[in-house]
């Protein structure tokens, strides 16, 4: 479709590698009222937790390629892992502004001014090191321990978040980073504020958990008002792309959401 | 590559969403020592339950395509999300012939003759009514009670398959099975066989599990003796092909497999 003349009226584009980025889409929604907003998810080939960077940049290049059709204005990478491993790869090849979760999450767990910084993840985020990186760079001095927690996903996808199963996973994943004196827990991969209430049982409440989600709304405000491309009018209009739509899409998406949605349009982008 | 001049000396191709296949393919290795087999693990896809049906025949396609490149004898289908909902499209689009894991794990649940079965797998699996079709073919008036187990997977690619988180999440999927009087139950995902002793543990001695896995090597051996195409002589080998090689492929093959494996080559089918 053709871009629009004014660029303030184009729209964010936002893409995941499955439902976990509705949490981010539903933190820009709050923040950024006027803005439309185009959200694709891949649940075609979710997860990209598992998988190698190689995979994962491919992937990521496929949906900002698909994405770039709508000649966006910024484009949020709501999804951890890619963010952690693929961002210089989508720079290089965008001429877009690109946001990632890992920069904005660590800044704000930095800003809460702890002396030691627990950040779970799936095993590709952790793995690359990107959160470490970022809160070295934002926080020096700043001491990190990194955790996978690869059975958090399919816990909140089961929609198993509360109770002895998931409290258990949690005690399994995260007694060693309580035992190494966190004051503070990065939840670096969008599916964990599902699993809040367990993930918060066991750290106990001296650890403040740290939502990237909410993190890079902020951060997209923020560098739309400094380019001046931020909105001044309107109501913003959501609308949403799958690569597949499973049995349970409408269900999943309500839970992370949190208000149902009509059903997404699926496309084939592979 | 040219094919063999002589179609006995051809392999059977085995492909699998991922590594959970491994099972399928060490059976095969165990009855069929002779012959050359040839595996694709799609692990840059993986997981395949809980895809709509559309997006599974296409993966599959993709896979028979690849494999198609060696002009096996055989190709067995080592996935049951697979030989659940793709089969008839795999028959229309190839020449080999095409064995699924479904038709021999119901043979060898009716053959048990035991009047209640069982069938767990992935949503996709169990969604599609399969096994409960095939079941109804082979063993007629039988009692069939299907339940969708879509965090085993995760938990056996986790590596938790003993102690007492896998043993509460059985009890979860598997207490209604229980509770119904199934005296039968088909492993109906090539990934369970690694939570067999949690399974067991939970349906207890009177409910006889079915390993699909054994079966199909066994239908296999019988395709290959009616038609002629056993290999007669020789010792196999094994070639090894995946989409994407994560982290923890070598541990994880190791598992599944029951030995080490050196590593496989990395294909990009898509």
């Amino acid at each position: 479709m053709p871009p629009e003349a004014d660029p303030r009226a184009r729209a964010i584009a936002v893409f995941d590698s499955g439902v976990g980025g509705l949490t981010v889409l539903a933190a820009l929604r709050r923040r950024l009222p006027r803005e439309d907003l185009v959200y694709l998810g891949d649940t075609a080939r979710v997860p990209y937790g598992t998988r190698s960077p190689q995979v994962v940049t491919r992937y990521a290049l496929n949906n900002a390629r698909f994405l770039g059709g709508f000649s966006p204005k910024l484009l949020v990478v709501a999804c951890n892992t890619v963010s952690a491993v693929a961002l210089p790869a989508l720079e290089a090849a965008l001429t877009v502004p690109v946001l990632g979760v890992v920069e904005p999450g660590a800044a704000a767990a930095a800003a809460l001014r702890g002396g030691h910084v627990g950040v779970i993840g799936t095993a590709g985020t952790i793995r690359s090191g990107a959160y470490q990186a970022a809160l070295g760079r934002v926080a020096p001095g700043v001491r990190v321990t990194a955790a996978a927690c690869p059975l958090f996903v399919p816990l909140a996808e089961e929609g198993w978040t509360a109770g002895e199963i998931p409290v258990r996973v949690a005690h399994r994943y995260l007694d060693g980073l309580v035992a190494s004196g966190i004051d503070t827990l990065v939840l670096g991969c969008t599916h964990y504020p599902l699993l809040r209430a367990p993930i918060a049982q066991v750290v106990g409440p001296r650890v403040r958990l740290v939502d990237s989600a909410e993190a890079v709304a902020e951060a997209a405000g923020a560098r739309l008002s400094r380019d001046g491309l931020a909105r001044g009018e309107g109501a913003g209009a959501d609308r949403m792309f799958v690569t597949d739509l499973g049995g349970d899409f409408g269900a999943l998406a309500r839970a992370f959401l949190g208000r149902p949605i009509p059903p997404p349009e699926v496309v084939d982008i592979s």
